[in-house]
C-alpha cells in the first residue's frame, strides 16, 4: 500500500491560501481523486503528520478528511488508515487476488445471487454497437423518444423471443422499460387502476426484490406455495394477477410442470387474471432447450417479462414487457408518466446486437461458460459434500443447498459473503416461514473458490467435506 | 438475395379489397417486415412482376414502394432491386430538403418546441465517451447500479454545477434520474408521502408536461400567475411545494426578479416547503452569465432539476436532481423502486465528457449556434413584422409571440407545424384561461426557414410581413 507523503499532499493541493483552508483541502483532495491523480487505495498521511506538513491545524485536516469519508471519497480501515477510496478513475477490473477468485471487493455494493460474471460482459461488441448507434441513429430519433420504445428494437427483441422463447411476439407487443423491476413496478400500476383489485398471487419463496417491487406499487401480496413442480397451481388464491417463474422458478429452480401450465392458464383465463411471466434467466438453460415461455399458451393473459440483466449485464437497465393487446395501452402511458421512455442510443446498440448475431453469440458463449462453471461446482460438491442436495434444473446463475436450521443458514450466508460470494437466505426470500437454506451466487464461482464454496456449505450442512485435495 | 415471388406476396398480403388498393399495399407489406414475417434483405419482384400477381397497375405498386422506401422500410439498391430494410441499419438521417430546413419530415413524432437541433448533438464526442466508458468501466460497476447515481458522475456534475449555476453541490447531493420528468414523478411520490399535504403550486403559464407529471403523481396542481417580473410571490398559496423556473420562465422568458427571488424563498422557509428549481435551459443565456441556481440562496429548501435535454439530447433521459438533506433519502428510495437505478455505461460516459471538457465545449459551441440564430429571427421579425412583439430574454430555444385571439392562435400554430417548425398554443401552457400567442421552437430554425416563419407569425398577427426579399 502506497502512503503520500506529507510533501507530496502539499504539491498536489497547490499553493495554500489564506482563507478557507479547509475547503482547500477538501475539495483539492476530491479533486485530485476525481481526476485520478490520486489512485484508489492509496493511503493518506496521519492528520498529525498531514498537519504539520501543510501548516493547518489536525482539526481541519480531520474534518476534511470526515467530509470526503462521507462522501465516498475516502476510506476509513482499520489502524486509523485513510485511502483513497475505490471509485472514478480505477483502472478496469483490477482481477481479484487468488484468495477471492469468484469475489468482489471489500466495500463495494455486494452482487445480487441472480448477477451474471462481469467478466463475461461483451464489452467490445456492447462498445462497439453503442458506438456505431450512436453514430448512424437518423436525426429524427435524437428528440425525446418512443414511450413504447424504439421501433427497430421492438422488431429485433419480437423476433428474437419469437424463436428464444417459442413465443407470438410481434414489435407492436412489445414495451422497452428499464428493467424487469421497471416493468413490474408500471404493471403494478395498471393492476392498481383496474377494478379487478389489489391482491397479486406470487410464488413462496420469491425473490425479496419482486415482493418489494410489487408491495410499493400498493399492491396486497398472497404467497402461494411452490413444490418440486412448481407454483402449487392447487392453491391459487383469488387475485387479479399472479407473478411466476415458470421455465425456472427462483429462487427453487425447479420448472413448472406441463399440466400446471395448462392450470395456470386455465386460472387467468377464468377469471380474467393476468400473468405476469418473469422471465428472468430462461435463456441460461444448460441441458436442453428452455421450456417455451407461457405467453405462447395465452398471449392474452400471459404477461412475459425479461431484461438484459442475467444476459448481459444489470448495469444496462434495458428490459422489455409483452404485453396482451388489452394492457399494453395503459402500460405505455405507465411508462410515458414515469419517465417518457428509454435511451434511445442504448436501445439501438442492443437493436443492433441482436440484428448483427453477437447477442446470439454471446449467449452461447456465456451459456457454455457457465455450465463449464456449474458443472465443476456440483462435481466437487457431490464428491466431498455429498450428503448436501443441491436443488434445481441445470440453468441460471444460483444455486440453493437445503440446510438443517437458522443457525446453518446464517453462518453459511456469511462465511460466502466473506469470501466474496453473493448469498443469501432461503428463509428470507419465503413470505410465509419457509425452509432453511442459503442461495448461492454460483456465476463467478470458478478456480479455487469451488473449494472454498464447498467447504462453507459442507461446514454449514454439519459434514466435513473429504476432499484430499485440500 | 432471396428473391420475393409473386404469389408469395399475395399470400402475404392477404386478399385484395376492393377498394383503396394502395392502402392494402403498403400497409401489408410495412405489416408483414414489422412482424418479421418479411426479413431484412429479401429482394421484392419486380414492379412488373408484382402488378400482375397481385392484379394492380404498376402505379399503384410503385407508389406504394416509394412510399415505405420513404419510411426506411424497403431501400432500394442499384439495378431496380427493391430489397426490405434492415432496421437495425438504416442510414443515418437523410438531412432534410432545403424546402424544410429547420424541420421535420412527415409522419415523424412531433419536436417539442424545446428540442434542441439534432444536427448539433456532438454525436462524435458522445460516442467516443460511451465507447470508452464501456470499455473501462470497472468489473464491479457492471453489476446492479447505486440507484443514487454513479459516483464518478456525481462527482463531475457537482462540480460543473457549483461553477455553471453558482450553486452549492456536493456529490452526496446528487441524484441522478432519467431526466426531469422521472425527477418531477418522483419527487411528487416524495411529497405525497409526507404530512404536509398534496398541493403544488405551478406557474401559470407552465409546461404542459410538468403540469401533467406533477397530477399523474396524484397531486393538486395550484397555478400562481406569472409576470414580466415572474411568478407573482404576492399571489403564492398554501401548498407543500412550488415547481418554478426562475433562470428563465417556461414558456414566457422572464428572469425571476431578485426580490421575487428572496420572496419566494422566505415563502418556502417559513412553511416548511420544497421550492422545485426546474433548471431546463438556464445554461443555453446567449447575453450574459446565467443568473444563479435558486439553490444558492437556500439548500435546504430547493430542489434543482436539470437534465441533458435541451443540453445534448432529450433522447439520453438523463437528468439530475440536486436534493436538500431531508428529502435525499427519500428520493433514492423512490428512484430504487422505481426501476433500481441509471444505466452505468451512460452514466460514465456522461461523467467522462463533463471531465475531459467536451461537454463544456458542447455548450460554448451551442450557445453560440443558438444564440447567432436567435438572433437573426428576432432580426428578420423587427424588420418584416415590426408590430409583433417577441417576449423573454436572449435565451433558450424557444419564443413566444402573443396574438390576438384563438383564431390567430390556431392559424400560427397550423401553419408553423406545417412547414415542420415546432409550434405549441400559448392558451394551452396555461392553466386558468390565459393569454393567446404561439410558443415557436426556434432551435432548428435557420436559412430559407427564418422567412417562412416571419411570414406566418406576421399574417397570424394580422401584419402583412414587408420583406423586400421575398
Amino acid at each position: 500500500m502506497r502512503r503520500l507523503h506529507p510533501e507530496d499532499l502539499l504539491l498536489l493541493l497547490g499553493a495554500r491560501p489564506r482563507a478557507d483552508v479547509g475547503a482547500w483541502l477538501r475539495d483539492g483532495l476530491r479533486d485530485a481523486v476525481a481526476s485520478g491523480r490520486l489512485e484508489a487505495g492509496v493511503a493518506l498521511p496521519s492528520s498529525r503528520a498531514a498537519a504539520a506538513g501543510l501548516g493547518v491545524s489536525r482539526g481541519t485536516v480531520a474534518a476534511a478528511v470526515d467530509e470526503l469519508v462521507g462522501e465516498g471519497v475516502l476510506e476509513s480501515r482499520p489502524r486509523s488508515s485513510v485511502v483513497v477510496a475505490d471509485l472514478a478513475r480505477r483502472p478496469r477490473g483490477a482481477a481479484p487476488g487468488p484468495a477471492r477468485a469468484g469475489a468482489e471487493a471489500p466495500g463495494e455494493r455486494p452482487a445480487s445471487v441472480g448477477a451474471p460474471d462481469p467478466a463475461l460482459f461483451p464489452r467490445a461488441a456492447w462498445a462497439r454497437a453503442v458506438r456505431d448507434a450512436t453514430r448512424e441513429l437518423p436525426d429524427a430519433e435524437l428528440g425525446y423518444p418512443d414511450p413504447q420504445g424504439l421501433l427497430e428494437l421492438r422488431l429485433a427483441l419480437a423476433a428474437h423471443l419469437r424463436t428464444a422463447r417459442a413465443a407470438p411476439v410481434e414489435a407492436r407487443d412489445v414495451v422497452i422499460v428499464s428493467g424487469v423491476a421497471q416493468g413490474l413496478a408500471l404493471l403494478g400500476e395498471v393492476l392498481a387502476e383496474r377494478s379487478a383489485g389489489r391482491r397479486i398471487a406470487v410464488e413462496d419463496p420469491a425473490s425479496p426484490g419482486v415482493v418489494t417491487q410489487l408491495r410499493d406499487a400498493g399492491l396486497e401480496v398472497v404467497p402461494v406455495p411452490v413444490d418440486d413442480r412448481g407454483i402449487r397451481t392447487d392453491a391459487l388464491p383469488d387475485a387479479a394477477a399472479a407473478v411466476v417463474t415458470p421455465a425456472h422458478q427462483f429462487p427453487l429452480g425447479v420448472v413448472l410442470a406441463p399440466e400446471r401450465r395448462r392450470e395456470l392458464v386455465a386460472w387467468a383465463r377464468d377469471g380474467g387474471r393476468l400473468l405476469l411471466e418473469d422471465d428472468y434467466d430462461a435463456e441460461l438453460r444448460y441441458d436442453r432447450q428452455p421450456v417455451g415461455a407461457l405467453r405462447g399458451l395465452d398471449p392474452d393473459h400471459v404477461v412475459l417479462l425479461g431484461s438484459v440483466s442475467k444476459l448481459l449485464s444489470p448495469s444496462l437497465r434495458l428490459g422489455w414487457v409483452v404485453a396482451p393487446a388489452g394492457a399494453r395501452d395503459a402500460l405505455v402511458d405507465a411508462k410515458r408518466r414515469a419517465d417518457l421512455g428509454c435511451s434511445v442510443p442504448e436501445q439501438a446498440a442492443f437493436a443492433r446486437l441482436i440484428a448483427d448475431g453477437a447477442y446470439a453469440r454471446h449467449l452461447r458463449r456465456a451459456r457454455l461458460a457457465y455450465k463449464g462453471r456449474r458443472g465443476l461446482l456440483l462435481d466437487a460438491l457431490a464428491r466431498d459434500a455429498p450428503q448436501l442436495v443441491v436443488e434445481g434444473v441445470a440453468a441460471g446463475l444460483h444455486l440453493v443447498v437445503r440446510l438443517p436450521d437458522d443457525d446453518a443458514e446464517a453462518r453459511a450466508v456469511a462465511a460466502l459473503r466473506d469470501v466474496g460470494v453473493p448469498a443469501e437466505a432461503l428463509s428470507g426470500m419465503s413470505v410465509r416461514p419457509g425452509s432453511r437454506g442459503v442461495v448461492v451466487g454460483a456465476a463467478r464461482v470458478q478456480g479455487s473458490a469451488v473449494a472454498r464454496v464447498v467447504e462453507i456449505l459442507a461446514a454449514a450442512g454439519g459434514v466435513e467435506a473429504t476432499s484430499q485435495e485440500k
